[in-house]
């Protein structure tokens, strides 16, 4: 009850018994797994930062719903100042950990669904908002983290769910009881699946007439019976079960694939079901939320790189060369235009009929089409700068190895003064933020696709308004 | 007395008598010369929009100094609110004229003379907050435009002021007077210096002991004895005194050189003299605030290209084609990246000790980068999307003319139901949006040059607290 | 007969008498007018290398049809040689104008039409090759220069000639006479037409049947009855008719509209009629070796910018300054980029069935793409790097007032030693190149718009290949 | 003696005995390690090429030194149509096996050997390039392969080789012996150092007066005694080890660390030694070798990438959507562009006093800028068509596994027809091609750092060309 240090978190977690396979194995001792542990002291750092004085006002709020302090995470914003403290909290975080901490996602699921939710029981006189309300309140009043289980497989893309030559493409109502619905299909790219408590499934797109089978959206804990995670290959996911070479010594980030068989879920967990029109809805305000996130959390990241950038060159003896300084100007210029576009989306957000507040979605999706193009170039950037051990540095084990070790730690010294340890060390951990491919994809790939951002942007404008401006001028009259 | 009526306006400059050269002859007639007055129709719209439904809420407000309605533009920043108005009127207006306003440079002057004459009296125990509230009382009560004398034509660049050849290539103060001083020297790329009742001089760079002559600031007339206003050349501005083929038939925009030959400043018009330290802090407020003028300006401006660009699209018959949507979405998306990041700076000000708000530099910065590149590739994409009518089209008098007009006319025809007209006047338009000089220089060098954007967002970062993320994910002690 | 001083071509021009229209009024004098004048010593620049030791190797050659010294701007490519030898004249050429000279776009027709006419014939029958022939001959014979007539209008671009509400939107033979054919319509952008003896025609597009009055190739001379040149606005167009601030002191360029009024093409002249699957043969065999033409002329035109700019940074007294150097080499970078790819289009290139050779598309259009874009930027790097002046230096009528102009001349002067005049006509040559619309505009829409240049890469592409190194490598099985 | 087969290479390889360190463990068995033999197949294929009838006239020629027919990787240019072959070579073998084949820093050694050693010769005396020559005919006689130990670590690169605190962070001279030299120190990123049966060792970069023990370039065996190559981490190092996983079935990449620990280097394998002017030449002459290299290689490698992005459109049932065509066509002319500055540096290319011919040196560092930043732009583009799971697609011990591996089957099937195996091995080919840091640093950091191919472009061009022809057209005379 009430806010989780980061122990309670992890020892909460220890509860839950999710069947979870890793390359062929069944994995039984999830938290002490060293490759899925790095993801989820990922997602404790959002419950350490709670504690620390640095961070807690960010961190921390009070839940006019509980009316309770809660976890940042676990609150839909209610005000512009929520929707402004979402990118200062994601920001300070990625900045924290150097990758992604995975417990945004749920809480873009909940303020996406606190929204919608609301606006179907208008229509449709269902009770998915109450539905919701309750299970919020049981994630405020717990200090639970949730994922997202949004994107589908979706098999051939130039079709829709139903037109698919297997029924499952999208995930599905395969049943529908008196007390609940069961469901089958899967998600994948479920970012902190084995770091969250619940799994909140939402449409991966806009559905149509015809869709109701897939047009749902509902919460169930991460280990219901049925579910399976599927945690895949990442380019450096043998380091944390090696113990060695791992770059960020204390972070990492899997992504599972979920896959739903039969799940069961009761009637008080279901969000949406069948009201088609719906999906579309959900889909944008969690995609929107998501892409705030992002901008947010993305800048966090480019800062730690500017920093190893920089603490690298100190390092190397290049700190004083013109195009070093020119390129961290260019890391910086990214991270700033991420976070502004960013915080303006938040500034200018607007209250919904629920009552949540939502950001502004050109401005916010100006910021995720940075992020689709300008991370990868940041970490280029950061390659350029720090030199090419990035590539093919020796492994820790050489460097302690009684016979070479000594050699190898002899040519590796740069500056005096910087013990060569360190000097490995920063190496490291610029190859874990450039080269971590679970990190790294979502730079394009989170929160839709780089297109999906784009149609956005063009959709949301007011296109005649600007029209109407460009024929006043040129003295066209109306 | 009070607001002024657009009306109102340009009967105020007839009553001023400044000494004005173009091409080689003296001017008169300022207000009536057609391509004068182009200039100052876009400095005019300023008062048109505080008398429009549409704009008056963000035009007008109300200064607790005098405590009456006043014209934005007259109003240093007291809040939060009214950075933000600052940027989205910006936006508004140039989106309305197409073009520079021109009145934003005054403003960004008085704001910064707000905060730094407060701190230069602190220090010194001068009085120049005094004479400014004085003046911007003056300014307020009856709703002039003044422009900003920042710019000197520095000479040699690898020199300061005092080691240059010539001790005038930054303006100096050549006499010290019991009643004021006197000064002599130029500035240029005076921007809307035409359109204007006053000029407010700011020093163009820092200074160091002995530049005493040199660190100065103050406010004249625009016909002050002395002064001098050369009009110079810019790529269109033969259209508006050959009156045809202006394609923007409202607007226009100059930056005359200025000549100051002995001009006598009078005590309670001084606001800086002397006082080395803080020319820097001139320069740094006003070319900040001028940033963040720009991105709102520049986002407006960027908008008219997108309505024209919209439009020829319909004419020409391509509305559907998908790589002219793409390129729409990329002049969309570098809009909104000024907008966004230039409101977040604003959002995230702070109060001054002087009691005015100031905003953040590095968002600023960041916004105006992307100016300095993208308004040119903005501009590019324009024209790519229009097609090539931009270099040649055949001048209105030979569309007018009786044996040839009509052939042009049946020939430059595209979709029908539009006029020819219509389809020769947008492509005008966009002609003078894409190449003229006087406007689009600025978007890489108003507010400074693209370096020194770039330099500020490095200087203004906190790279230690990046370091430290960094080495603390390495696993590097304290 | 034979190879033209500059002087005789100049007055070889003045034989002719071509309708002529600027601004509403006929031009009788088209060689006197300063205007046209600075245009045709542009192409007379062709003349003029030729006689030069430093360019003649490249600009003379022996022509294998008439076995007589011929400009090269009169040969179509009959080894790589020549082909390379383009690239690298067009450079260097450009380099010595500092703008478009004209002549390469009668060469891209000639070196067509030399490929496309022999295939013609070989399938239909046809003799339009030996009608080429014999007026390359003459061509040659007499030193002259032709220009392209291939822009239509194209009214809604949605639609095709046909389907037109006016059937002129595209030239069209309105007559088909047992000694000729007549044609109406209009071509825009005509560079050079005044500058050439010679207006040959291609078809703009690919035709299909029933298009056949539309598929239509011929040469008539610049002053055939019926013709009009219209001299459209180009943004610095008052400035050689003041005969002041011109930029470039010598050379400009300009690009009427041309209409034909029912010119009647002899028998002889024509070069395809109605064979309605070859026009897009023509179209792509000319626009490919026009987007080649670019690749050597732009890169000259970059040269010019990056020699201006480095003087003016000696100027100003930045030659040391560590951005300006970097913004020098991505100058330089864009230049060699442009070269480079079109020099490998060359090398790269083909003998045709008729014995000429036609260059690799890709390599060609990859050096257009570029060109589309980064000419753009090179011009914002020049200008980023000069300094503000290129929007509104005062005129030369200022600089040389008796009462101002001394003032002008003492602010305007910069780093000691340099006479202020020379910066004064430097940067005023930067305007010019920054700011001419009739030439700049052809850095994206010359040669066909960017989007046809990425069209025809991924169609001439072999993505089959690629794709069978992909599933071999995949370990995917035939 | 004479060519090797495939087969031949590798039983070669056998019977060298290096000593090889991988993660702290001595590999004895280094070609039938997996990691080890992936990156040796890759040369390998430098051998099965010039078996195969498609590459066999590219790969063979004949040697005039020995008169025999020789793989092109053992020949120094001789012609024009060497340096030309050179890179279609390189773009052929890097599509056939999708990474880096290793063999070309070889022959970049030899080729600038073959031009530095006869000018130091003509200089001093001596007598490198008979050494040179020998060492040449034995390489081409027994088809060798050699790699290029360039890159020292350089330790404070503040500082030159004789100022670090340690003498050895440049590879030393520590003895003269009257035999010959005994050399310590390391070189880092030795690419293919395994895969070679020679090392071949350069200066890493100029050097003066003082320095002249580490002016130094000869060949020794790649089991020298001294030798000790520890094999570094890469990104996806684990995947070979496991036998599972691997993306590319066939090859990879790795790079040792190569340690000299007191190596003798005979008399006759000395090629430098002492004469420290012309270590730059050594540097330059082999780095712009190897640009080019990389301009053939990397074009190759992007056109494995589109394979691959063409593939997944047809697998994920994306065709026909216009975005992704437009990316496409985004990385093919990434591709050409590298190619065509490349094949045009070649062409352009001049002999040398040696006979030797050398590359245009702008246009191959103008293909390596672009290759710098456009091969990580490329692989963003692909990871952007493909879609994410190149971030966390299970394994395919996953896939495999009789419980989960059905169910993962049918939820990753996508367009009818293709079986999901196919899929799945595509996406793990992209995996491998995006995220091996292997193979994708050197995209940026190989043949020197980005700034060195800046600073190549600016110091090679003819400035004064340039400002001559602008201050010419500014009508500024003498």
């Amino acid at each position: 009850m009430g806010l989780m240090t980061k122990d309670q978190y992890i020892e909460s977690l220890r509860k839950l018994n999710p069947v979870v396979y890793m390359f062929g194995e069944r994995i039984t001792d999830v938290v002490d797994n060293p490759r899925l542990r790095a993801g989820i002291e990922a997602t404790g750092a959002t419950y350490e930062v709670a504690e620390m004085d640095e961070y807690r006002d960010l961190a921390i709020t009070t839940s006019p719903l509980i009316n309770e302090p809660v976890n940042r995470f676990t609150l839909p914003p209610g005000s512009i100042d929520d929707l402004v403290h979402r990118v200062k909290l994601n920001r300070a975080i990625a900045n924290h950990v150097g990758t992604c901490h995975q417990r945004c996602t749920g809480l873009d699921c909940l303020s996406a669904l606190s929204i919608v939710t609301y606006d179907v029981d208008q229509k449709h006189g269902t009770s998915y908002n109450q539905n919701f309300i309750e299970f919020l309140k049981y994630m405020q009043k717990n200090d639970l983290t949730a994922n997202a289980g949004v994107t589908d497989l979706k098999g051939d893309r130039s079709k829709g769910p139903t037109q698919q030559a297997d029924d499952e493409m999208y995930l599905k109502i395969v049943e529908r009881r008196s007390d609940g619905i069961v469901v089958s299909g899967a998600k994948v790219h479920q970012t902190g699946s084995l770091s969250s408590h619940e799994i909140i499934v939402l449409p991966t797109r806009a559905m149509r007439k015809g869709d109701e089978d897939y047009a749902v959206a509902f919460a169930v804990p991460a280990d219901a019976e049925g579910l399976i995670h599927v945690v895949g290959r990442s380019s450096l996911d043998g380091r944390e079960l090696e113990g060695v070479d791992c770059g960020n010594v204390r972070y990492s980030k899997n992504c599972p694939t979920l896959i739903f068989d039969n799940v069961f879920v009761p009637n008080d967990r279901i969000f949406l079901c069948g009201e088609t029109e719906f999906a579309v809805d959900m889909v944008i305000k969690f995609s929107s939320f998501h892409r705030q996130s992002h901008g947010g959390c993305k800048a966090g990241k480019i800062d730690c790189m500017i920093g190893a950038a920089l603490t690298l060159m100190d390092y190397n003896g290049t700190s004083k060369v013109g195009h070093h300084k020119q390129k961290v100007i260019d890391m910086i210029h990214r991270a700033e235009t991420l976070y502004g576009c960013c915080l303006a989306s938040s500034y200018e957000g607007k209250q919904q009929a629920s009552g949540s507040y939502f950001i502004d979605t050109i401005l916010s999706n100006a910021s995720k089409i940075h992020e689709g193009k300008e991370l990868s170039e940041s970490i280029r950037l950061m390659i350029d700068i720090v030199g090419g051990f990035v590539a093919d540095m020796p492994s820790d084990k050489d460097f302690e190895h009684p016979e070479i070790g000594p050699k190898l730690k002899r040519y590796f010294k740069a500056v005096e003064g910087v013990p060569v340890e360190n000097r490995i060390k920063m190496f490291r951990l610029v190859e874990k933020m450039a080269m971590e491919s679970a990190d790294t994809i979502s730079d394009i790939h989170g929160g839709g696709s780089p297109e999906a951002h784009r149609v956005t942007i063009l959709r949301e404008s007011d296109l005649e308004s600007k029209k109407r401006s460009a024929l006043r001028l040129a003295g066209i009259e109306g």
